[in-house]
């Protein structure tokens, strides 16, 4: 019994852990498939969702997809995105951050290869955890 | 009654982003004064505080503290720290956002201006509202 609760325990620690991640590298996926819809399906649909960046805040979910789509207008300038360093720090039940690196691999002629570290903050909502918050540079 | 209780959850919904803005206020004042180790109070005592810059993520309060004060290692190169552009979105009850602007103001010889956006998260502790995670870009 005492093992059954330890046991399940560390299982409820580690899940929002390995969901997350497993969650951005779907979303890397979906970038290497040219969705970007899809992409940000890992953003919560809330005018509050913020993404910062070098100009600055973008608030609204629709405001951010917008700002995708501009800012990669095409499959040659979305490239191949690959994230790594990924740490992922629960600070409540519902809450958590995630620090990483990306990496844009991407011919010159599409703007060349990017890279910049990011956090993101995510919520647990009614549809699992989705990304509330967006500071990459 | 009814009236009583909603002035009271006026009252609380107000709170948190008064009460952040002020620390922030106080703490670029500490800035102002040279003093680090006040600006640093701001922030958790933790191991898992953290600060991400472009160089990447620093973690501990510790070495957040000797990051500043290496990088900012005599008054000039302090310069005058000024904040704007100051938002608060309080997430949960206890976890809130900053986002904003930091301009710095400085002789060319301590490096010159520097200004950039930044998204902060606070926690409510047993010491107030801490900054728990730094993103500066």
């Amino acid at each position: 019994m005492w093992r059954l609760l330890f046991f399940s325990f560390t299982l409820a620690a580690a899940e929002p852990a390995d969901t997350i991640v497993k969650l951005l590298t779907e979303q890397s996926e979906a970038w290497n498939r040219g969705d970007i819809p899809a992409f940000m399906r890992t953003y919560e649909n809330s005018p509050d969702t913020a993404y910062v960046g070098a100009a600055g805040v973008t608030k609204g979910y629709q405001q951010v997809l917008v700002r995708y789509q501009k800012k990669y207008s095409s499959r040659q300038q979305m490239g191949t995105l690959r994230f790594t360093d990924l740490t992922v720090r629960p600070l409540t039940a519902d809450v958590a951050t995630v620090t990483g690196r990306f990496q844009l691999t991407r011919g010159k002629e599409a703007g060349g290869d990017a890279s910049g570290w990011f956090t993101l903050i995510l919520r647990k909502t009614a549809g699992g955890w989705k990304i509330v918050h967006d500071h990459t540079s």
